[in-house]
């Protein structure tokens, strides 16, 4: 356990999370007994942090706690532990706009950059789920009101520029977790890096091809510079199906250490980015032939892509829904616009489609972004990394690179979300693949 | 003097900023002799702070001094003073981009919610000496430069984004002084607002009009929201001719008190509004004839028009110049895009031409906006204001009024500078205005 004299030179283990837990009266109670009683178990899967479930008599907690490094490569890699601040306190700003899309935070420990949530019982992993070939019914509507909510909540429609102006500056200061997707999506994997794999000989000619693009590596710096820029809501920051968990009649989302002011679209095209990676995956995932391209897509394929349309279509709803009631912010503000005209008259309703369709395209440019740097960067998705077939393998990494530039430099082409589905679909089905 | 103990309740005196100033050696050695030797004298015309010329017999100072209201109104509008330390903060930054535009500073006293600059000897206040008839050669260029400068030197294209994240957050704590500048030019002059003021009778039927103009109060908002969301760069957040002086050979920019990151266009709409607002304002000052709507611009009228295309095409030189020679930020990194390219092979060329595209249309639009609100709003200009005859006042006004609608409604009819100037000169021939 990391102490406050020492913070960066021990690793936290199970005995030490006890500890800890017992001096916190509220969390103690929770769990029931005494820490003799107590099951503490290391069960993080993530790249950044430690993650101990905590099981008592009573009930159980999630803790996790931020050491000095990426924990997934060790102190040759440092990193502030300052982003269980950032992720506690977005928690925190995002559940009281969807609280229900949370776990509920409940104690933070700055000097030891330990923080404690509810515990998800029977919950799993949304990749895990995928992977496993599962679906999820109103997985989509689920995110889509989620990320409205989240995203209306924290932009200036919602709050009064001087509370929309106090917690940019805090988030501000999360400068080394927004470095990493600066670098990792945008940067990075457009030229020659260590940290870089793929899967290899089979795409090095694809990886020297994506370099050599410079239209793409042009679109990606447009989108890097419009994530540096843009300030238009509390982003989670790193969306993807790892970071979500579903259990009965719940959906959740996790692991907010990559919390930042940004663009809308970013969070929105990543996490269909991840859904588009596992479509694409699927059928190098199925070497039983139940899914090959060209082939009839399986039940599940056919439920991502719905699933696809579904979250976008759900965002839009929810989101116009916010701005007629909610709208409290100072942007298109109350006094000039009051609430509750009816839809026919509504004088903004033109400019509302156009904001999202300013959001869309955001989206169609950060999904094709998010898609690609899972193919070739550090951080690729078990989606890939799991088929053990190396030439399947790279079949479904291809289609994604594929998918990724057609959404990142043609993203004008691609109006409404089921563009996104169609161009998915022909790349699907052009085979081989290049 | 404000005192650390009781700094609301005191004004800054003559004698007490003596005193304060002898305390400090830096400031002292600069003026020469002792306080007995100085000559203190108040100076300040402009609507939020005390402003003091401080002459001893070897140099002299500038002292600034906030109070906790707005100067122009008093106690009943209180204004938080801590304005002064992001004004010194924004100096400095500007100045260690373009320090030939701005006076040196010297020193702040946060406690005292003052700074001391540089004096600007033989200096005019470029309103006054645009409303006495005045022009300046090389205006347009200097300010082209000092906005090129400043704007791409605080921006993601010049800094590293680590370092532009802390920038970014010291500023969003300017929170009241964003907050006027949001109210004033987006939302008040768009309702009845007991600080509004116009020429009435004779522009009340305007006044009306453009309250229940749905489409400029949205295109309104739209900026407004711009404003609200966009990190671009460290705007000096109310450039305008009374906040820029001239000496011999000598440009210099004043007043930062309103600094934050924002849309690099406003600031230079903000400049461009006011030279267009001097050009209208122009025919109604001269009662004797030699202007007059419907007959030939005056040499002034036609410089200033130069001005501002001068203006813009400098900035545009400057900023690409900049963009290849001095790109050290992190958005379009030089990892990706080394400098040195020449233009032929530059494979940014028309990258950097749509991100000054988008420049010039914000630009457009918020001149349009900074426009229409000094007609209307609390801060009317001396442009307007010295113009004794309300008739040829009110002409006047109207047509800046139409000429802030043409550009912030039909913003995209606008496409190079030179539109602007045609519109311009348009409405100035539509005689007499409705």
């Amino acid at each position: 356990m990391p102490t406050p004299d020492r913070p960066d030179h021990r690793i936290p283990d199970e005995r030490s999370i006890a500890r800890y837990v017992a001096t916190v009266p509220e969390l103690a109670a929770r769990l029931g007994g005494g820490p003799a009683a107590w099951d503490v178990r290391e069960i993080g899967d993530g790249n950044v942090n430690y993650v101990f479930a905590v099981r008592g008599p009573a009930g159980a907690l999630c803790v996790k706690q931020a050491p000095p490094y990426v924990r997934a490569v060790g102190e040759s890699w440092p990193l502030s532990p300052t982003r269980s601040g950032f992720e506690f306190r977005a928690l925190r700003e995002h559940a009281r706009c969807a609280p229900a899309y949370l776990p509920a935070p409940l104690h933070y420990a700055p000097e030891l950059h330990l923080l404690a949530v509810e515990f998800l019982d029977d919950h799993c992993v949304v990749r895990h789920l995928l992977n496993a070939g599962g679906s999820r019914a109103g997985f989509g509507a689920d995110m889509g009101d989620y990320l409205a909510r989240t995203l209306f909540g924290t932009s200036d429609l919602a709050l009064p520029a001087a509370d929309k102006r106090r917690l940019v500056g805090e988030f501000e200061a999360n400068i080394e977790m927004c470095r990493i997707m600066e670098e990792m999506i945008f940067t990075e994997i457009y030229r020659p890096f260590h940290r870089n794999r793929w899967t290899s000989p089979e795409l090095d000619p694809d990886v020297r091809r994506l370099r050599s693009d410079t239209a793409l590596v042009i679109a990606a710096a447009r989108l890097k510079n419009r994530y540096l820029t843009r300030r238009e809501a509390l982003l989670h920051g790193d969306l993807h199906t790892g970071s979500i968990m579903v259990g009965p009649g719940s959906t959740r989302v996790i692991d907010q250490e990559f919390a930042c002011f940004g663009p809308m679209g970013f969070d929105i095209g990543s996490l269909l980015a991840h859904l588009l990676v596992n479509y694409l995956a699927q059928d190098g995932r199925h070497a039983d032939g139940h899914a090959e391209a060209g082939t009839e897509e399986t039940p599940q394929q056919h439920w991502l892509l719905e699933t696809v349309a579904e979250l976008w279509h759900t965002f839009v709803r929810r989101f116009l829904e916010l701005w007629r009631t909610s709208a409290h912010g100072d942007a298109y503000p109350a006094t000039l616009f009051p609430a509750g005209a009816d839809d026919e008259d509504d004088v903004l309703y033109a400019e509302r489609s156009a904001y999202l369709d300013r959001i869309f395209r955001d989206t169609v440019g950060f999904c094709g972004a998010e898609t690609i740097r899972r193919v070739v960067g550090f951080a690729r998705p078990a989606d890939f990394t799991d088929i053990e077939d190396a030439g399947r393998r790279a079949d479904a990494e291809r289609r994604a690179l594929r998918l990724g530039r057609a959404l990142l430099v043609d993203t004008a082409a691609h109006t409404c979300v089921e563009d996104i589905v169609k161009t998915t679909r022909r790349i699907r089905d052009e085979t081989p693949p290049d």
